[in-house]
């Protein structure tokens, strides 16, 4: 029986005998305090209580002890960065944010990703020792078993970079890489939704993408481009060019720029997907329509995914997301027309709560996650025990 | 430690010693000895070797033991319905097959399953003791936690009705229900794909539905409806009426009715789908016309399913994928086209191998995994220590 397992009974966060760990694992009772020993060196667990014993015995209740070691969790937008440090309970202690453009390259981003962790550790007086793992979303393809991104659009000088390889050579620590939407339906289900299993997260803003947790376990797929609804053909997009390549995508007719263009064309000075947000905001009817036909088309292609993944909750976020409810009902009008009555009967289609923190929070959620993992606990235990 | 975690262990197949499995778990010899004589009680584990040792002294190795306990796989069609015996292995033993009308309602098709069962484990000598699981695919939306169908289109009678129940007051097992798609996909992959991770499997017949293992697990999503690709809207549908009430559903243009209906406005005698496939087989020109423009109409939603699950194995299954490579031509088409090339990069869409067996397969697996799983086990290990 490994030392994860034990692990694992300590995760429910009550404090534990040594006796009960023995009897409830059948260990004897100096095998149990020899992996005590062990989760107590990784700092991951920790007498409870606080108060020592009396007479030099040894302490005789553990718990869970989620503030010896802290995570830092980094999102990466196009032109913004920001990064938290938590401990592993998912509680935020401190952030740092800055304006940063990911076309300046990997040297350059991780750059500021390494002084970042710096700034965190010492700002919060914790060591580098105590940093258990990094996690990292990137505004790209990212393949997540290396952490490599591949064919980033709009990454030049990225594509198979080996991000990791390049922090650990400053921490050597486990560094977890994920794309941004995957990572922001983490954030928002840990965040707000801790208790659903099917949850699709929607981003809306320079392009479209979405994040999928399905059974409890976000969905990467073969060769992790689980999610991609952004080049998804919609009806009314015919003979509409995509930066893809292809025609009729829905990210061609619905992402910011794409709403911007439209209404720059009735005259009105849009060239972002902030200048709708804007007009929106001021009441612009024309703004307000066009927000509205997006909805209606991103529906589209959400009534697909609530027939073939029959989520319970899918929470729309990004910057268009900001608009309000007019791109909601604009998208809820589509779906419960388009969707089958069973895979409807209970959906929730909501506003993001977790909001602009949702990345952030869910890279960390994605570190802590591998941390407390048995194939972590597990490795981290014969690393301490070959020493 | 629990009675499954050794169970665990001797899953590899491998013999095992009491010694390695207490050196393995840290377990006093005494713990692991009583622990397998409960797996041995419940059949699921035997002495390894078969010769009795000398000196009544009790057997030093031990094995999983898949021959002493046996499942039903049942798939039931509109107007068909088959029964397999396997063991724990998933070696086929017997089958059984009949024609049944699935409106002739629960009470006979279940009577048919029941009697199957008796027959099934009479001609094989099996003790009902010895019967671990059944495992049933149904023609329609099952909630698969309770076994029951849900507003099922096709199955009169049916409508949230005890299935579980119903077999169990004459077999007391645990008998697990899902839709035939869903089975189909577990029974593909089980048969051709052990080591794909991420299998779609779309059966194209009088509708069409799909059943997705994503992470190694089939997703059934929210509410039990995951994989509905049917009434997914797609171009060149639009005005069309479907049967579920909306139009422009991809079953109303591409299942086996919608084809055989196009051609018999050509003048051609086609009243379903077989009546396609055969024309198909004749050579007829504008059979294959219609069948590959059917490819072409499916291909534009799995090409969705591409971007948006990213499976490595798209499976072609169903009575119209008999037409041969005429529909996967048009499916493999649209597919390329459409998806992003990093999701299709390794993708292979193929026919299917198990064929007319897959449902039939599935639900045995089904079974199968139940059975061997450590909640199932550690059910029965208080079950036998309770009597």
């Amino acid at each position: 029986m490994r030392t994860a397992d034990i692990f694992e009974l300590l995760r429910d966060g009550r404090p534990w005998t040594r006796a009960e760990l023995a009897s409830e694992t059948g260990l004897a009772r100096s095998t149990v305090a020899a992996r005590i020993d062990v989760l107590m060196r990784l700092g991951l667990v920790a007498p409870f209580g606080g108060a020592p014993s009396t007479g030099g015995r040894p302490p005789s209740l553990f718990a869970l002890n989620p503030a010896a070691r802290v995570v830092v969790g980094v999102d990466i937008g196009a032109t913004h960065a920001r990064a938290v440090l938590s401990d592993l309970s998912g509680e935020l202690l401190d952030e740092v944010a800055a304006q940063l453009d990911i076309a300046d390259g990997p040297d350059v981003v991780l750059g500021w990703v390494t002084s970042s962790v710096r700034l965190l550790l010492r700002r919060n007086r914790r060591r580098p020792g105590e940093l258990a793992a990094i996690g990292i979303g990137l505004p790209g393809p990212v393949e997540h078993s290396t952490g490599r991104p591949i064919n980033p659009p709009i990454m030049p000088g990225w594509d198979r970079f080996d991000v990791p390889g390049h922090l650990q050579r400053r921490y050597d620590v486990p560094v977890l890489v994920d794309n941004d939407v995957n990572i922001m339906a983490l954030g928002e289900r840990q965040t707000h939704y801790a208790e659903v299993d099917d949850l699709v997260l929607v981003k809306v803003a320079t392009g479209i993408g979405s994040g999928i947790v399905s059974g409890g376990v976000l969905q990467r797929g073969a060769r992790g481009t689980a999610g991609d609804l952004g080049h998804v053909r919609v009806a009314g997009a015919e003979g509409v060019r995509c930066r893809c390549g292809n025609t009729g995508c829905l990210e061609a007719v619905a992402a910011g720029p794409a709403v911007a263009a439209a209404l720059r064309a009735t005259g009105l000075d849009a060239r972002h997907g902030q200048d709708v947000v804007d007009l929106v905001r001021s009441g612009d009817l024309a703004a307000i329509a066009a927000v509205r036909q997006a909805g209606r088309d991103i529906g589209e292609v959400v009534a697909m995914m609530v027939n073939l993944i029959n989520p319970s909750v899918v929470v729309i976020g990004g910057q268009l997301s900001a608009a309000g409810e007019h791109l909601l009902a604009g998208l809820r009008e589509t779906v419960y027309q388009r969707s089958l009555p069973l895979a409807t009967e209970k959906l929730r289609i909501v506003p993001t709560r977790a909001g602009a923190e949702a990345g952030v929070l869910g890279a960390a959620a994605m570190a802590i996650e591998h941390v407390l993992s048995p194939e972590a606990v597990e490795a981290a235990t014969l690393a301490v025990n070959g020493t």
